[in-house]
């Protein structure tokens, strides 16, 4: 009973077969390997985007913090929500590989960001030339930090803004997928035919092993986007076994079923967690992340029978009141099992 | 017949299965995996330093520019060899992770520093105050880019010069495996009792998928390491799969017979070539890199039957003078066969 | 009639016969002429801190930037009001210098900094360990961008936390002595003795041409300030010119003494309006700057006989109703005078 | 007697009074008073380029990292000469504007660069592709550090290489004004028409108290270095008092007149020390610098009544043979007399 991340759990078994058949040849390196050729081509096809560069990296943070860079100028801003993972969780990575921009933090509920502060704060940068910090990006994430997904028409609503600004839109998409499956759109229209023109898209989460492809609808930085990549150390020699994996995950919709099961998983937690007295949820369960709460004697049950996950905030205690309502946050996997569900349900309603 | 580059070979069983084995388990991730406990420990044991800081990551050029941001200030500069890896072949990536310092380029044979180029550089420096540059770390390579390992005593007089004047010594490693068998040497030897204050030792090069370790000697800037690996986006979530890799390849001396495989195949491909009429060494074959020159008529035979390896320099063509010696580099790696370099050497020599 | 900044007016006489007189010696460049001598023994006499390493620059943001970038990493982050010069006027200077720490805003009242504000950021920094930014440095303004003035309890209070939390304290010292003409402390109780350790310690706004004093109290960073000073450009060659103003800045309290007059004119110009039918007044009036609001016939009638100053916020405009309360920033210097006032309030009454 | 540097005389009578007149109006900040407006024209017109861009700032290495910051990429190297300010004079500041930038450095007799070197190293660079630092830009400075100035035949072909590369070319021209009345062309003649984009233009060394002026032929990076200038601090509140300067530089010839004195003091110096038995011309005499040497008597004679400058190499001492010759750097500034010539020559030769 693992939820601390969707990062706790295993990669697929598709993914592993890939990376032992890539292992029988031999390849030229740093990306120039036959299996990135097909990569290429099948995300082209899947965002009906036939001119997009696509690059792959191993990690999120060098995902969103190479695109980023690649969007503004490091007199700039990026906007974000405040609790973006790139404010919150990367340890300052996008000033470090934008040579030092400045995040500008919105509002707004479950991590998703709200038209109406995105407005007041582009309106209010650059007021006086060129004392200010610049107008640079919009980051959006989906699903959010908060598990939360933005709708097509949210997105279109904030890539206007930003259109009319002339603020490019980048889109963090370490969880791609579980937003994908929620909306049950496109990927098109999910990005670039919202306006987004930037896009991480994220595979380690979702059941490889790690691998991201950064996916940029206008392909006129792609070269700048290359040496960035080279120079920030994640252009990797044996790219085979990155690509080996993204062309596993893009095949036969392994990507969209891996997401489907684990939103069901949280779908299911969710609910289950709702039946019991008391019980909150503190956000939408639209993917595969549950924030909710319940009793302290079901936590204390539940994690002494060994399941793994986080207080949400952080500084509550297994000690004190069992009738008090103790907040969490669980995240499931594509291995999460129906059973993993039923026996933790069973333990915190006891 | 592949010899552009040791990363275009494939990765020893032993690290594949161990990847399998990683992917059974739930784990912590960010290097939090009972593996990494391991892998710390067995590296401290290699290399007989109890206190050692250990970190992974997944490229060389990751290794060599935190390791070598954790060692200089922006105002400082790199001294190194003209032809170094952190030089030629990182894209400024020391110069992006260190922001902004120098890298001072010095001569020698076959890549190795010149002891009298680097005391000369290490008086220039400085001179004029708070105007100038100050010194900061020495970065050495062994095997060299050419191929050459630098003997313990050769190490031990530029640790020396570089202690008398405050000078912290970096390793690239990259090839640690293949300069340590030849010269016979423990870890220790080659490093730390040498004077080395920070290695990166790899493992990519030598039959893992990717991953180098860095080993900080001293320990006091460890945390700071951590904070910069994180900020590089080279903190890797699901980080078992990287302590997998190191985790096999340190068992029962696997990198040791790995580099063993591929320095024989080398030599026996240098002396080989050392047979024909008119056939030149560039640099001498230590490690697993061989610099050799042979008729054209030789180069096109083989180059026919499908042999991969670089021209060096690379302006030499395959059209001309049949007699004419065109030189190249050619760079073995563990799974080399005998019968690969015996056809290798037939097509060269008909 | 000029209120648009105190950079607006002219440099005090005194000032400009320091300049005179400098120029009639021949000097080493870079900060070793003798003039430069007397100022730092000076500015130790009147800090009462013997062992301050001091150092003069031409700007404030220079300043401020330098002496932020010697306090933090760049995986740490700056606490500041979210008005504070350093985050709304120096177009990301604070970023660039130190490498792209971050920048956490705190709220509060006047531009002044809330001691709980601060206290919730600081327990929210890095909470989640290497993924997070680190706590970095406090940096603190008086006299504020809003006119207002720190008591020496509230900065003993903020330092207070600061120093729990190991966050050494920078105070922005643009409008230094009008702030400290209105405490009637010394200028020890205002900053070391209260917890701060840098002062950015104005000349410009206060009568120079163009002058700060960077004062270190704990002088261990003093060297690798003056290689960032080099690094950025700052350091003057003909640095006699900048020693000359500073030196007759701190002679005869003609600092001081330029302090008082300026903060006497807007005090004089904030109470002349609060007679106005309908006048607010937006901050107080503890330093030179008068934020305050009258009736839009007032601004008609001044702005047309030529009185220069900013609406606050930038959005008003002259044309409506000539009833309606306009807002408006004021900005005095040392150089205006009582008819310069009784002129603008005669206009703005009638 | 002081030969240290042209930074350490005086500045011109009219620089002082225009300082003098700059004080008696009130007017707009940073870089918007009316003065700029002349300057801006005045430099336009004297380089025969009615729409460049001009911008002040306060130092000769902002002037040149700012402006070379501006037509590079992090990720490229900038070509100099390996005895060029930028190398080894300004702490690496070209590095921290830039963002990282390498630079490459070249060879060539009296610190100007051979064709021949730049040539090379261009055909050296980016030939691996993305693993390589790119071609950036071209700083040649003239008159150079060695005293010497390149023909307009000699500019004329490194920036025709440089063109056919894509390479911009600034000039640090700290000494423009030198080397300008050494060739006797026009300003337009040797910088623009012969192919250099951007120009670093002293005002510092020959007579002002502090300021150059940067020159952007092509204006479309304009904002870009406004931005730039701001964020590094180098935007002057009171920019009036630079303006003030260079439009005094400006008027009837003063900054030609200035330096037509200053080279003729180097060469009357120059010429008599050749007169001496033994003495030696490190450097040809272009401009306003003497590298020379004689005996070490003569240096006792001078040195002990009281003439400053610098031995060439550093490590020279006043102790030992008489007779041997110790080499000298020595620095005219417009100031200096032919008294003060006669003197120093009358004490060398005695």
């Amino acid at each position: 009973m693992w939820f601390t991340s969707d990062n706790a759990g295993p990669a697929a078994p598709e993914i592993m077969e890939a990376m032992m058949s890539a292992n029988e040849i031999y390849s030229q390196s740093y990306g120039a390997d036959p299996i990135m050729d097909r990569v290429r081509d099948k995300i082209r096809d899947i965002f009906e985007a036939p001119h997009a560069a696509v690059y792959l990296v191993a990690t999120g943070t060098a995902a969103n913090s190479l695109a980023l860079a690649s969007m503004v100028q490091p007199w700039q801003t990026i906007y974000c929500h405040r609790h973006a993972h790139i404010q919150e969780d990367e340890c300052g990575a996008p000033e470090f590989y934008s040579g030092g921009a400045k995040l500008t933090l919105l509002d707004g509920a479950d991590a998703k960001i709200d038209l109406a502060s995105f407005e007041q704060s582009v309106a209010e940068t650059g007021q006086v030339g060129v004392h200010n910090v610049q107008k640079g990006a919009l980051s959006i994430t989906t699903a959010t930090e908060n598990g939360a997904v933005y709708s097509v028409a949210e997105i279109e609503a904030l890539c206007a803004v930003a259109k009319a600004n002339n603020i490019p839109v980048h889109l963090d998409g370490a969880r791609f997928a579980n937003a994908l499956v929620n909306l049950g759109c496109t990927p098109a229209e999910m990005t670039w035919k919202a306006g987004v023109e930037v896009v991480s898209f994220g595979g380690t989460k979702n059941g490889c092993i790690g691998v991201e492809a950064v996916v940029l609808f206008n392909p006129d930085r792609a070269w700048e986007f290359e040496l960035r990549r080279k120079r920030g150390g994640h252009l990797i020699s044996k790219h085979r076994y990155l690509s080996a994996q993204m062309d596993a995950y893009l095949t036969d919709d392994l990507w969209l079923n891996l997401a489907i099961k684990s939103n069901a998983a949280a779908a299911k937690l969710s609910a289950g967690i709702l039946q019991l007295p008391g019980a909150t949820l503190l956000h939408p369960t639209d993917a595969n992340i549950v924030f909710a709460g319940w009793k302290r004697s079901g936590h204390q049950a539940v994690q002494n029978a060994g399941a793994h996950y986080y207080f949400w905030p952080f500084d509550q205690t297994l000690n004190g009141d069992p009738d008090e309502i103790l907040t969490a946050r669980m995240v499931c996997n594509w291995a999460t099992t129906e059973a993993d569900i039923d026996s933790f349900l069973g333990l915190i309603s006891k």
